[in-house]
Order: C-alpha cells, then sequence, then structure tokens
C-alpha cells in the first residue's frame, strides 16, 4: 500500500477543525498532522473527559487518520529570547501570562509537556514542533559573539527541553524538531550540535521539512542520510529561488512573504526547487515508513486550489519502492 | 475570475480571421490579440462603415472578446535602415509604394496612426507592435560607431514616433512597444534609453514577451518590477536554450528556426526556459490587470497541437493572487 | 502518423514472453524491441521450422510490431577480457561451455551471427547490442597503459567483429551498438575511433542511448548530429544526476542501483536529466524515421507502474516535425 | 596619479596607533582609515586642546594621510535592540553607563555626533560606521511579524539618525553606512528602504564593502552603479564561499571564523570572491575619487602577512580610466 | 625555444611605427604584427622602390621580426552592405573614392590583393583581415530573411573573395580570417559554411581570435581542433563577462566599451575569462607553430600598462610541450 | 615555521637519486618523498649495512630531509586482478618472478612489508602507497555484478591486508593509502568501506591527493574534515576540468595525458581545479602536522619548469594558522 498522505492544518486553524476535516477528506487526504492551536487542539484539555475522544470520532467521520500532531507555536516560546510582541500575538493567554520572559518559557514548557500527554491518549507517537532559541540573534556575528556564549545558548536549551523531554519518555511519545532558522538546529552543523547538546537521546528527534534548507544551501538528500536514525516526520513545504540577479538577497530584505523582489519565497509543495523525488527515493532507503505530510505555504496563491494540487503531486512521487531489483530480469539468460 | 488568455493571431495570418477565431474559441481561448495584416484586421479600412462593426460581431459568434491589436510589420517600417527585401515581403503594397526609403517609412507611420484609430473603433485600449530601428544595424560595435551616430538613431526614433503617439493620444489609445532585437530597444538598458528618448511619455509603454529575453540574460521578472508603470500587455512567447557545447552561439548562425545546432530557438509557450510561474507571480504583484496573450511560434512543433496545449499552460500557471496571506492562518492563537 | 513506440523486454525477460506481450499491449505500445534471451527470442533456432512464424503470430495476436531485436549479452562476450563470473550469470550455457575465454568469446560471435539471422527471419532489419572490449579495464589508466596496448584494443574489436558484420550484410541487416561504458565506444571519442577501426562500413551504426551519456557529460543531441549517418537505433533510457554534495561521486562508488548516495543512477524514463524534448527534435531534422524504443530500467520504482507512465511521456514528446514553419504565416502581408 | 590607498585600523586597535602607522607606513598605504577605539581615536576629545593636531602630527611623521575615520562600534549601539553583552564588550565605560538600553542608545548617538566634529577638526569629509536596528532580529520572519513591526524599525531609525545627521550637516561632514547584516541596511532593497526613510537626505550615504554583499548573493558591481551618489567611501573586504557540499549553510551554523564548514567566511583581500576588478572599474565610472580602503580581515591567515599582500593585489587593480579609448587609435586610417 | 611572441599594431596606429617599434621591443616583444593602416604599412605602397627595405630596416633597428601582416578595414569593406559612414571613417580616400557602395567594395578588394603583394615583399606568409558580409545585418532574423537570402550572402563573399584568394596563391600568402561579429564567418556554424563557400581552399585560413567567441559561448580551444587545419594565426584579445544580473544584456545595448552596464567588454590578455593555458595547450598539440600575437584592447585601462603585461602573462603560458611524458618517468622500475 | 614541503620522487625515477636530490635542493624544497623504484629506494635492501646511512647522507648533503616513502607501484600488485602486462612493466623481477597472479600479489606483499621496515630504519612514519583492488575492473557495473562480488572485493582487500599491516605495526610506522581509480577506496564511499573492512585500524590511513577527487566531483575540503583522523600524508597533484562541451567525456575516452579532448587532465600544481587555499586552511584546522608534498604530473609542460613554479605556489598558500583571532582587535573598546 501506498504511504499515507496528511495534511497540517496550522495554516488553516483560522478555520474551524471539522471544516479543515472536512476539505482535507474531500480532497482525498488519508490524514491531518493536526496543530496544538486555533480550536484544532488544547493541550492543557488532555485529559478532560471526552475531549480525545471527541476528536478522534470527528476524524473517524470524515475517515482521516491522525499520525503526529504539532505545537510549533508553544515550543518557539520555551527557548526564545526576547520574547516580544511577536510571541504575544501567537500565544494563547495561559501561556503569555503576565508577559514575564522567564515566566512564558516556563509556562510554554508545561505546555510541551502537555502536548506530549495528549499525543499518547490520541494514540499518536510523534510530536512536531520548534524549540526556540537564545542564540538565533547572534546570527549575523556581530557585535562579536563570544564562543562562551554560543556555548550557553546550546547548554540553555538542553536545560530548558530535557524536562519536557522526560515526560515525553514517560508516556512513550517522540518530539520531532524542524529545523527552521530562529531554532536552536536551524542547518546541517547546528542540528549536528543540538543532538550533541541533548546527548542524542532518543526522544529528540527531526521533523525533516526541506524547504528552509533549500534557501541555505543544505542539501535536503543529505540530510536525510545523514540523520536516518533521527528522522521522525516528514513535512513537505516547498521554496522557489529566484532567479539570480544580483539585488534580490538571501536574507530576505525585510520584505513581505510573495514579495517576488526576496531572494527567495515559500511556494506550493511541487513548485519550487526542493528535490522531491530525490527526497522520496532516499526516504525509502531509509526505511522511514511515517506519513508523508502537506505543510501547504504560499502566500501568492489561494490555498483552496493548492491544497489538493499538492496532494496530487505528493501522491504520484511519493511511491513504494519496488520488491525486485530490475537486473534480476535483465540477467536472466 | 481569472484574467483573459487571447491568442494572438500573428502565426496565423494565412489562415481566414474566421478560422482562426473558430479554432481559438473552441480550445477555449477567451480572446483575439489580432494582427493588423493578412484579412484579420486592415487599419485603413478604421472608418469604413461597417468593418469594425462586422470584425466585432464575428468576434460575438464565437464568444471572443478583443482588449489589444498589433501591428509588428508595420511598426517595423517606421525607423528601418536599410529598408529591404525583407521589407518588401512583409509589406502591403499601400505601405510599400514604390520602395523608396524614405516613402515607406512614411507611409508606415501613417498606419500606425491609423492602427491606433481601428483600435479605438474596436473599443480597444492598446496597439502591440515594433518600432524598426535606424541604428540596430550597429549592433556588433565594429566598423566602430560613435556616441553621435547612437545618439541620433534614439533621437531619430523621438522624431518619427512623437507625431503616431500624438494621435494615440488624440484618440485614447496607447502604443505597447515590443523590445526586441532589431528593435529600438531590445534589452534592458536599450529601454531605459527609449523611454528617455520619449520623454516617458504616457503613450508609449511596453509589450512583455520574455521569450526575446531569456537569450540575451535579461531577466524578464525583474524587468517587470522596473518597468511596472509600462507594462501595457503580455505576449507569452518561449525560448529554449540550447544546452551549451561550445559550438552553438547565441547569435544562431544564420541558421534556420527549429535548427537544433542554434544556441536557442523559439518553442511552444511551457516547453522553455522562461521563468513563467514567477513571471505571472510579479505581474499580480505590480497590477497588471490586462489580458495574458499567447504569442505561439514553434517551427519544430504542429501549431494545432501546440496552440491548445500552451493554453492549458498558461490557464493552470496565471493564477490570481489569494486575498489573504497565510500567516494569518498560521499565527491564530 | 506519429512514430512507433516500442517497449524493450530485456528488463523483463523473467517474464514468458507472451505475458509481456499482454502488458505491453494493454499499455498501448506499438511493438517491442525483443530481447534474445529468457524465452524472448532464441538466436541459435532462427532456422527452425515454425519458430520465427509463432514469435510473429503472437506479436499479431496482441497488435504489436516488431522492428529491433536485441542481443547485449553475447554481445558483450565477444571483446571481454577478462571472462569471469559475471559473465557466466548472464551467458546460456551453449555459449558459455567450459568457460574457457577464447571458446566463449568464439562462441559468443557465432550467436551473434545467428542474431542476424534470427533478424532477418523476422523481417527486421536491425539488431541492438554490446560489443565487449579488451581495454575497458584499462579506463583508470593506471597502471600506465601504452598506446600500443589501446590501439591493439581496438584492433581487437575490428578484428572479431568484422566476420560478424560480414554476415550482417549477407542478410542484409545492421548492427546498432549501444555506446555504453565497459563497451569498445563508450562515449564520443572512443565512437569515433571505433567506427574508424571498423572502417566505418555501413553495417556497423549505433543504438542512441543517451542515459549513459549524461552523467559522462556527453551531449546528447550533438551527438545524434554529429554521427547522424550512423543512428540505427533509438533506446529511451534516462539517468538522474545526484545534486552536487561532494561526496557522491561519478563513478558509483561500487554502490547498488537506487542507492542514494550513488553520484547518478538509471531512472524512469522521463524522470531524469536527458533533454528528452531536443534530442527527439534533433532526431526529426537528422531524418531518423525508426522506433522509439523505451527501455525502461530503474531500480527504485515498480516497474508496472513505471512502463505505462515512460510510454505516455514519450508519447507526447516525440511528436513530428511540422510541415511548414511559421514564418509563412507570420509573414502573410 | 593612482588613488590613494589606506588602510582600516579597526582590525589592528589592539596594537598602539603609533605602531600601526608606522607598519602601514613601512608597507607602502598612503593613508589610514582610523577607527574611534583603542587609542587610535577618542571622539570625546574632539574638542580638547592638542589632541587632533597629535594625530596628525603623528601621521605626518610616517607620511600618511587620512581621508575617512570610523565608527561601527558606537553607531551600533545607537538603534540596536536588544543591547546586551556583546555591546558591552565592545562600548567604552562612557557610552555603556549603568547599561540601562535607552540610556546605551542615547549616549552612543553623542558619540556620534563628536565623531562627526572630530572628523571637522581632521579636516576629514567622511565617517564610517554602523546603524545598529531594532528590526534586524526579524530576520527569519518567524515567529511572524507585522508590516507595522517593520515600518515601525525604519521608522526608529530615522528618529534616532536624523538629529545626528543634523550635526554632520552643521560641520559639513558626510556619514557613510556600512551595508552589513545586522544593520538597518543590510542588502539592496533594506539599503533602497533605509534611503527613503532618511529622505535621501545627503548627509547619509554608503560605504561599499562588498564582502557582506557576496554571500548574500548581492552584485556588488551593480549595487555601485545603482546607488552611484550615494557611494560615500570604499572598503575592500573580501568573502570567500564554500564550495557547494549542501552541508555549509548560508547562515554560518553558529560557526567561529575560519572555521572551514562554514558556508562562507571573510578572506585576505583579493583571496576571495568579490570581483574587484569589475568593482574599481565601476568605481572609475561612476567618478568616485576617494580612497580605496583595505580592511583587512581573515582570520586564518596572519595579519602581517595579508596587510602588504593585500596592498599589493588592490594597487595592481585599482588603476585609473585611460584618458582616450582605444578606438580612437583602432580607427585611424 | 620558446615561442615568438608579437604586438598587434593595430591598436596603435595613431602613433608613428617607429614609436611603436620602440615601445614594443622595449618592452621585450619579439616581433609585430603590423597593420596596413596609419603610416605602419601601405599596401599600395607593395613595389615602391626602397618602401619594403625601409620598413625591414626599422624592424632590424629594434631588433623585431614580421610574421604576419593585417588589413581588416579593408577587407570589412569587400563584402560589407550597407556601406555607410562607418566606413568612411576607416578607409582611406584611395578606397573610399566617392564613396559608391560598389566602388567601394571594389577598391576595397583591390587593396586586398595589394597586401598580399605586399606580404610576399616582406616575406610574410600570413595577412589577417575580416572578409565584411552582406548578410550579417540579418543576424536579428527579423523581419523574416528567407534561406535564399542567407545562401546568396554566402555566395556573394566566394564571388568577390575567390579573385582575391587568386592573387594569395599567386604570390604564396595565405590569407587569415578573424572569427568576428559583423563577417562572413562569426561563430563556429557561419565558419564551417564560410569553409565550404570557398571549397576549402588552402589560401583561405582563420585567425583565432578567442575574445568574440567567449560572449558568444563559443569555446576556443575545441575550435582549434576542430579546425586545426586552418588556424594560420593567432591573436590574443580578452573578453571579460559581466556577472549575471539579469540588465546586461549579451548585445550590448549599444553601450560604449568600458561602461560597465555592457553585458562583456574587452579587456587586457589576462583579465578575462578566455581559457588562455588550454589555448595554448591545444595550439601545441595541432601543431601551430606561429608567432602568438598579442592583440591589446581595453577601454578602461592604459594601453602603456596593458601591453607590457600581456606580454609577461603571454610568455608565462605560452610555453612548449615536453618532448617526453611524465609516465615515462613514472613507470621506471 | 612554516610547513616542510618536500618534491615526491616518483616522476622523476628514471633520474639517479642524487641528481633529483640536487634539482630539489637547488629550487629550495625542504625534503622528500622518496620513490621506492628506479635507483631511489630498495625496500628488499632494507636491512643492508650502510644502505640507509648512505641515503641520509646524501639528503644530509643536500640539506634535505625525508618525512615519508612511496610505493604505489608494489602495493598496485597486492590485491590487482587481473595481473597483466601493464604491471610486468611496472615490477621489478623479484616481484614479478615468473608472472603467476598469485605469486605476484605474495611477493608484492612481501615487498610492502620489507617497505615498512625500509621506514622505520630511515626514522620515517609514514609509507605512501596504493592497495589494488580485485573489484575496480566492475566499477562499470556491466554486466551486472553481485553485491557478493563486491563485498568479497572487499574482504579479500583485508585479507590481503592486515597481515602486511601487522609488520607496519610492528616498526611502528603507518600506511598512508592514496585514494586512487583502481584502489580499493577510489572515493569518497568506498573510503567509507574500505575503513570498515579494515576495523579502522590505526596502521591504514589516507595519503590525501585530491587530483583524483575533482573529477570525480568529490570535494577535497570536505573529505579532509570527515577523514580528520586518518589524514597521514598529503600529495599536492592538481587537476585541471576541461570547460564543458559536450563532446570530452569524464572517463577519458582512452586518450593520452595532454590530450586537449579529455574531459580532465593532470596539469602543474596551481594550474587546476583543486580548491588548493581552502584546502589547506582546512589541513590547519583539523590539526595535520605533517608535510606538504609536490606530486608534479603534467604530460603538457615540461617538469623543469614546473616543479620550481609549483614550490613557490604551495609556498604562497601553505601558510600556518594565526595565533590569535582577528575579532580580539576589532572588539578593543
Amino acid at each position: 500500500m501506498a504511504r499515507p498522505i496528511t495534511l497540517f492544518t496550522g495554516q488553516w486553524a483560522d478555520l474551524p477543525f471539522e471544516e479543515v476535516a472536512k476539505l482535507a477528506s474531500g480532497w482525498g487526504y488519508d490524514g491531518l498532522e493536526i496543530a496544538c492551536w486555533g480550536d484544532h487542539l488544547d493541550p492543557w484539555r488532555w485529559d478532560e473527559p471526552g475531549y480525545v475522544e471527541g476528536k478522534l470520532a470527528l476524524l473517524e467521520k470524515y475517515n482521516l487518520k491522525v499520525y503526529a500532531i504539532s505545537n510549533h507555536l508553544k515550543g518557539q516560546a520555551v527557548c526564545d529570547d526576547p520574547i516580544d510582541q511577536r510571541h504575544r500575538d501567537i500565544l494563547p493567554d495561559v501561556v503569555w501570562g503576565d508577559g514575564n520572559p522567564e515566566g512564558v518559557r516556563q509556562r510554554a514548557a508545561e505546555e510541551m509537556k502537555n502536548t506530549a500527554r495528549l499525543a499518547a491518549s490520541l494514540g499518536v507517537k510523534t510530536v512536531i514542533g520548534f524549540t526556540g532559541s537564545s542564540i538565533w540573534k547572534y546570527v549575523a556575528m556581530f557585535p562579536p559573539v563570544s564562543q562562551e556564549a554560543i556555548d550557553a545558548g546550546y547548554q540553555d536549551f538542553a536545560d530548558r527541553w530535557n524536562p519536557i523531554l522526560d515526560v515525553f519518555d514517560e508516556v512513550g511519545v517522540r518530539f520531532a524538531h524542524e529545523v527552521h532558522p530562529s531554532e536552536i538546529a536551524y542547518d546541517y552543523y547546528t542540528t549536528v550540535r543540538a543532538l550533541e547538546a541533548i546527548g542524542h537521546r532518543e526522544a529528540f528527534g527531526l521533523n525533516w521539512d526541506p524547504s528552509h534548507m533549500v534557501w541555505q544551501e543544505i542539501d535536503p538528500v543529505g540530510f536525510l542520510w545523514d540523520f536516518k536514525d533521527r528522522i521522525y516526520h516528514v513535512d513537505c513545504k516547498d521554496t522557489k529561488m529566484r532567479a539570480k540577479d544580483g539585488r534580490s538577497g538571501r536574507l530576505g530584505s525585510h520584505l513581505a512573504w510573495a514579495d517576488g523582489r526576496r531572494g527567495w519565497d515559500f511556494i506550493s509543495t511541487g513548485h519550487g526547487d526542493v528535490p522531491w523525488e530525490a527526497s522520496f527515493r532516499m526516504l525509502n532507503q531509509i526505511g522511514y515508513d511515517g506519513p508523508i505530510s502537506v505543510e501547504w505555504e504560499d502566500a501568492g496563491m489561494d490555498r483552496l486550489i493548492g491544497a489538493p494540487e499538492a496532494l496530487e503531486f505528493v501522491r504520484r512521487l511519493a511511491f513504494d519502492a519496488p520488491s525486485a531489483a530490475f537486473d534480476a530480469a535483465f540477467s536472466s539468460k
């Protein structure tokens, strides 16, 4: 059987969960990667009687499965520094509270623990999310930043996430960090370093989202091979590079999404520069057997057109490996 | 609603106009960019009673609209030097007359004025065409050409076109020059210079046809942004570059179209190297709201196969921008 | 009428011939390029009463044509040195015999003569195959190899193949060598040299299979032009290059097919880097009028999915040249 | 006469000013671009009797000129947010004070005013520096940042720098901002926007340092042309891109300078990827007549080897334009 | 002994011949490729008593040799159409006469015959030059040009040059056409065609000047191999491509030499993109044993700086092939 | 102090050892990497009284050091299959004997053991060489080769080399295998596999010679980082890629060295495509402190010109890392 293909609901959280389920089901998706915001999922209600059952019933009504849930927004706040208006805009009151940065971080960590518990209740083995980072702001290396400051950032990450991961271990769920700028691991070598910081504990793995790699010149296919034992989930978001013109910069120029002057942009899955087929083949090779999830982001296209088109694109390329190699046939005498 | 997609009839002028209308309508085109040659349109009949009405009735019969008309062939003769057999081959007797170069140029200018009048009669706001150029022949810069000679060429263009553009202004129509080798503006900096020569008057704008840019290394997307207030029309012709082999030259080697030894060739829209999707997105960004016209040229393919295929290609990519950005959704708490 | 598109049965020889015919016919293929192994064709039975008639009847039953037959496996053994277990694995007992290398080579040569005879019986004008090579093993040029040794290799090829080609001439059939690593001609300049070695005799031409050219940086389109009078057959196999990562080598690293660490891999026709459209257009230009044969090899995809998809891909791009050029239309006055 | 070539003393401020002057003079530099830190220059002493005279006398002793002075470190603090340990490490006590961020910013602004006054006293027309930025931290665009927040950042820059620039105008000196990540203008379009924010006032121009452009894909040559009326100073620092390997990222991976895993690195002038000759020729074309200053940074090379080598490199390529074009000669009859 | 390196005097013809000889000799050039304009050489004086002897004596005085002479300017006029002011500017009165185009062409042809006679008198075996072309003006292929018109252009070339070449044959001198835009042969395939037009007669060969190939994407090294029996002379002029920015076009935008907005420019030998070393090695391989001539053109650099630097550059790379291959050494037991 | 730079004598073994020493010393080399063939070194004489002392005295006479010795030719024969005329040409009688392949292999293994002993006697810690390979001949993967056959090849390598390496361990010397086509490890992944086959024993490391990596697309800099604990020696040989022309193949076309039609060629160090500076900087980073050895091979250049030029090239770029980073200076208040 072909792999299950799911839709990540994060970019649809302005719609009621049932409406998203209905749309996804209608387009032919096999399941949902459900976001823990909007009315889609609320980690703080993980042990509320009937809450989980209700969500599962709704999925069943639309013939959808759930293999993973996501909580990027609150994971972001666990390590971030500074905590500012941008966080205020994406955090619920229960986490933001009085807005005191350290309090926000600790409440965000609590929500991540609850997210693990919620996943377990839902029968889901994987939680996807961000970690935040206290050292991302040093990315330009100016004013000069000391090696000690960098080291401290990785340590801060470990200190804040280890207690969260302990809960993940308790309930038998794994965390899949999405490698992404503004996070503790945003490229190849920061992923190497972050895994070291956390002692390569099994509870912490990766959500492979190639869209953030392409514009940084990270090879998504090699990434799969090199971190093959830590690929816990797959998100299919795409990125298109602007043709080289000497004016469009790699850092985006503070320009809005879909502005054609940007050096790169997120784009409907299959319209960009991610080497999808090679990636899916490498997923076969490393034995990844989880869902393929479409994370649809494209500020220049209508999502109601893009989401079903992306499903068709992925379905066509994410085929299984064959059972026998062709040489067997060719060399028959 | 999606943008109207039209078919340029220039490459179909060997067929009776009605036959072209029937074909285009059958394939699903929304309208025609009608050429002023063959029996398609005759500018000299602009004020002939019933002429315009007849054309409009025929379009209506086939459920087609007209947003722009084209007169490349006669525009070419306005500034050209030398005037030779090639012009004889493409000009009607009324323009060629006795073939005296200066007379040809002046009669061609007259026809361009009539083309503006015809457009107005048809209710069309845009005339597409070429300008010709008295300095194109200096492109190789050898024998050495003086700066004065170059300057004089731009002045000649202004002198010959300003009176034509006065008529355009009178009748409320704009001219969209197709940036193209052998014209006064054939690339980025010649466009800058030509617009200066004409004082940036509003009557003179551009027909964006990326096929001529690709092989000259001009970026079609950046061109749209930089000349955003002068993009009056869009023609979708495509160009394919020959893979680098050290023998196929950029200048075409005097080889015929469709000869695989050429360094580049025109090709069915969507089969070439034009960055179509990025271009259509940039058209959205700069607020272009006119038609997207398919100019189909491919000497290696049957046009009856290519034209409907090109329509499908353009229809799929020339989508409108969405009303809301995805961040709105993602950041819902 | 469009070109006939055939399926090469070499990679399907583990299946009974009739099953392959049934599959190919069902998918819409026009004919088969039949392999001389498995139960598909046996050259030693070329003059067995009823044998050829039976094969032709079976083809007719499935509405398939045959334009060419193939015998790569035995051609390989004609010049090879060393002869080893790899040959044992692909040769029938009648050729392998006692395994003495020189005997194997001579019996393989005999089978190639019979293959020509079989082709003639089938009414087929082209036999595709390999030549083998006694000097391929010197490809790394270390330990140092003398020019004399290289020259002797081309001579050995001529000496062994001329008598075979004499039989081809006798029966009016031509041999189409597939340019391929491990053969006497594996790239551009070895093809030049091999044709010289054989005195450019007409019985010896080429099977154009671009998949072996792409990873060697040979331009398949220019190859068609330069050897235009020796293109006797066309096999559509595709190759995908691994994105440059500094670790995947051009020589394959002794890694199995479909291993994503390889520098390149064979892939389902249309999924790779062969410039198919430019190639088919060049085939039109040089006047090639034979079949287009799909040689389907992809160790990472199910052949039952890939083979019909490849047919559709080729059918869409291998269109005929138009009868008239577009300029005719454009220049109508 | 050839252009003056100066050495920027910023990377030598650990040495006493006289020692740097002696070294630079010995190597053949024509002058110094003096940093306002270490003991090189102290803006707060601009009106201290004898201070300026002493510096000028020392320069004269070593036969050096000064055409520009620099104050990157304090300019940085004018707009930055957050203000943290990195600033503490580079600011003098007189600016840092109690470390309250807003106080730091205001005291830094005061020092920049004094820097203009110091320049005037020294007879220098240009002060080079950074602006800092309150929105650089939003570079990753996640958590989502509103357009209002971006707009506010440019406004904050204008609000804080306009009063400083008023002093520049008073004393007849111009500020040359170095386009650089972590500043208000770090690439092409942010420079466009920053110049708009400040109303294109003449007191604010640019220090062209191509090293920060190369790895962002900004074309340094086109940048000179497009901002030709705002190029107030030239710093020659170089950048080397790491060969593409799919693991080295554009954002540097928090790795130290000179770590070969970084995607790019600063390197001794002339060892990198800046198109120096094309840049110097464009400087000729736009009529830049100021000094060419070597900003030497290379964490993998000894500066005592690199600085004289860089001088030789720049001297060889930064030649003046000739007085007559060659065509004059070629076309002589 | 190393190859002789000469200086082409064409770009120095504004100076008296003796001054050029003195300069070249002083820089260390081995000889001159003397231009037939200015006071350098006058073909009409080929049989004037003492004229040739005087030139040779002057060369001897400066210890210079002459291996080839050049007459680009008059060769240009042999086939050109139109003949216009640009020709007036470069032709002597004896050729221009009354300016009637056909008369100009015939007098130019006469001068080319005299150039052959002058070469013979000087003891020189090679005359370098241009051919002109009546079809160069059709390079843009618009207005549409017929195949007949193209064919006629090659025929015109043959008709006009064959009588000239007859004189070359008579006096034992060969003509080396410089492949160059605006000439009958300007790239690879036009060279193939021009050689066919002239029946591959030995009197007509090529002056290899790679500067015109680089920007057309013609590989200069492969050109040497493919036309190895027609490489009669070598001119070292260099071209630098502008980094890709989407605005600088391949056709030069009618911009003056040394304008940084051009897509490419001639540049001091060794500063550009010609693969010099590979070219010199290929010259060794094909057995070219004539002079290497520096044709120095760079509108952005002083020729008095550039010409000696170019000599040094060429001298370092144009080394002879070794007598024995290294394998001989490596394989010694 | 700067690194010692040595000359590998392998390509000079046709000259008497003293002559090579004299030349190298005269050019300024610091030492020799001495080849075990010609009269340079004879491993079978390792314990002959006075032999080693005589060699050391001669080195001292020319003020040269020895840090490593090389025995590529005999190492090659340890695993090779087939053993043929090429081996006969490079092996001494003592190894070739009767030419029986297995006997040759065993005698070659004996010589390698003696090479270790000789190194120890010379006070040298590193022996460089080849391993040979029984599976190199399967590089084309056709006829199809089984995974078992590949696995057996690596096992054969381990079986044959482990006893040799035991002797290396006994005498305290390490073997540095040169990664090279025709050897057991010829690229990245074959190196990974070969090191696994030998259990990563410390006696077996690598001689980094980037010339073989460049044309295979292996990144030499990343190779240093990834195998940093196994880089035992460095050979500076260079490779130049032929510009892409679609005819020159990566596999060399059986063409001789220095033939310009080859897809790549060995070239004088510094004339090719190896990223030398980035490589030397990475050697600094991984702490390599051995000699930098020039292996000079260029069939198109005279070695007496090339070898001293290469020394100068390497000396200029192989500088040591500085003791302090520049930030220290920049951030001084």
